[in-house]
């Protein structure tokens, strides 16, 4: 068994000796320039991870793994042009130092070595895995869509909320561990299991990425907070308060959507946060999808002390970012 | 052996019966809009032929065809938001008609659905193919990045030129052929022979291509004439123009790419192109090619009679849009 450090540096490593191509450098420069910001590289060793734990040599899974994370990669350029996002990882995004063109094209690109990657894998059983990834990779889409969708929308229900994240982050973490179990040729039956496990983490993963934009500190998130407030965004915390509110504060809330001083806004949402307990709700939430988790992981046949670094790997995840 | 105009009815039934998803159908019905927009549909057709050329049943290939046009597709929805254009087959583009994030995102899909209909295909040889299909969606971004590059550019060349319309348009006529040649299990001679049939078929269609964006009828072609001159765009005929032109049309040629007027710059640019032949030496170029096309298509191991249908579609190309 690797620890998360062991495979977080044969990530780095794989990422530090890959070529995407070099001509035109238009194109190159900007993915070389996107896969060198860093980020945690949670998806690629959960990829290795789930290959450790069923016994295969996680150099097996290197490709694929690199293959998530570059698709992970291909999601947030694109997103970030949607978005209009001027920073990502506290540095400037593709779109802001290119250009729109540029970013839509590179992230193509990604998208088509990410398929290429994963079909580097020494594997007697690939259509499977590819299928995994292809699922995936439309869910993905579907849930970005239905995240700008509910900007302009006044109704959406917490089902629709933890749907869309489901969709947009938590199924891909699930993937990164079917990939894995999948190439060290663990039963459909594990690989579903790790699927699940790794999606419910991803939902409150998510759900904590929400309280952070409300609750955090920039240095630590690397990003503005109160950033969805701004934006108007339907969080689980913003879903929650409108469905809580009383009458006059929702009279303020709703001036407060139309607020053009952001500070005042920002700080006028997170008061209302407070006052209705929000972030408890929030926290609540987020242990529900994790005990669902943790039962996945409970049935997944192998011994109990190598289930741990998963654990850990959660608990390290929510703890590091709390 | 089937006929060009049954292969087409294979794909356009094809077409018509596969459904991307419907979820949330801000994503989807661009999909379905943009595949049923209609278009010569030569490339999945180019799939069927090579598959029936190898004596392999068509149906075999038809995921594969299909995977081919949506790709096709999904990189036509992109370009058209690179290229700020309004209209494509007539209609307004995606871009236009939604809007940006919605254009980029339903390109996304469209992409992962490509691959995702080409592993629908039954063979024993599967990686070979999408490692074709991959090599090739790669390189048709490249080609695309350095088309636009192009645009800041006061000196391309003939051979720039060339490898930017062969790696943006005629890889993908190549590959078309070699994926229907492979999944009739072609040996690799005559599948490469096959790609190279269909690249310089390529590249002689898209100089074509570029002589009717100048030399065009708008209700023909299906999008403005002279847009290609407007936008300054390096085509092989401005290129050989500018390598061309004395020193007092030097002068009147500089103007006119500064000039606003749209209509007297393609006027202008347009008696440029007579007084040099420029027409003339693009038609010389594009019979160049399709020698080349014709030679690779003489070295591929089938009797000739069988032949004769990438002949007449080649041909018939050329006629229907000259």
């Amino acid at each position: 068994m690797h620890s998360y450090s062991e495979l977080l540096s044969l990530v780095n490593q794989k990422i530090a000796t890959t070529s995407y191509g070099s001509n035109p450098k238009e194109l190159y420069e900007p993915i070389e320039y996107m896969m060198g910001l860093g980020g945690k590289r949670l998806r690629p060793v959960l990829t290795l991870m789930a290959c450790d734990l069923f016994n295969s040599p996680v150099e097996q899974a290197l490709d694929a793994a690199l293959a998530v994370e570059v698709f992970h990669n291909f999601t947030l350029v694109h997103d970030d042009i949607m978005d209009n996002a001027p920073l990502r990882r506290g540095q400037e995004t593709i779109y802001k130092k290119w250009n729109m063109p540029v970013a839509i094209l590179s992230g193509d690109l990604m998208m088509i070595r990410a398929v290429e990657l994963l079909a580097q894998t020494k594997t007697d059983n690939f259509l499977p895995i590819l299928s995994v990834f292809n699922d995936t990779a439309a869910k993905v889409c579907e849930g970005q869509q239905i995240d700008m969708n509910f900007e302009t929308r006044k109704d959406v229900s917490h089902a629709e909320y933890i749907e869309m994240i489901t969709l947009k982050t938590a199924v891909l973490l699930g993937a990164s561990l079917k990939i894995g179990a999948l190439i060290a040729s663990a039963s459909e039956e594990d690989a579903t299991h790790m699927y699940e496990f790794g999606k419910n983490i991803g939902i409150a993963f998510q759900i904590q990425d929400d309280i952070l934009d409300s609750f955090g500190v920039t240095a630590q998130v690397g990003k503005m907070i109160g950033g969805d407030i701004a934006a108007n965004k339907k969080t689980l915390l913003l879903i929650e308060l409108l469905e809580s509110v009383h009458k006059d504060d929702l009279k303020t809330l709703l001036a407060l959507f139309e607020e053009t001083n952001q500070e005042k806004k920002i700080e006028g949402v997170l008061a209302l946060y407070d006052k209705y307990q929000i972030k408890l709700f929030a926290e609540a939430k987020k242990q529900q999808y994790l005990n669902d988790a943790y039962a996945h992981l409970e049935a997944i046949k192998i011994e109990a002390k190598k289930k741990e670094i998963l654990i850990h790997t959660a608990q390290d995840l929510m703890e590091r970012m709390s």
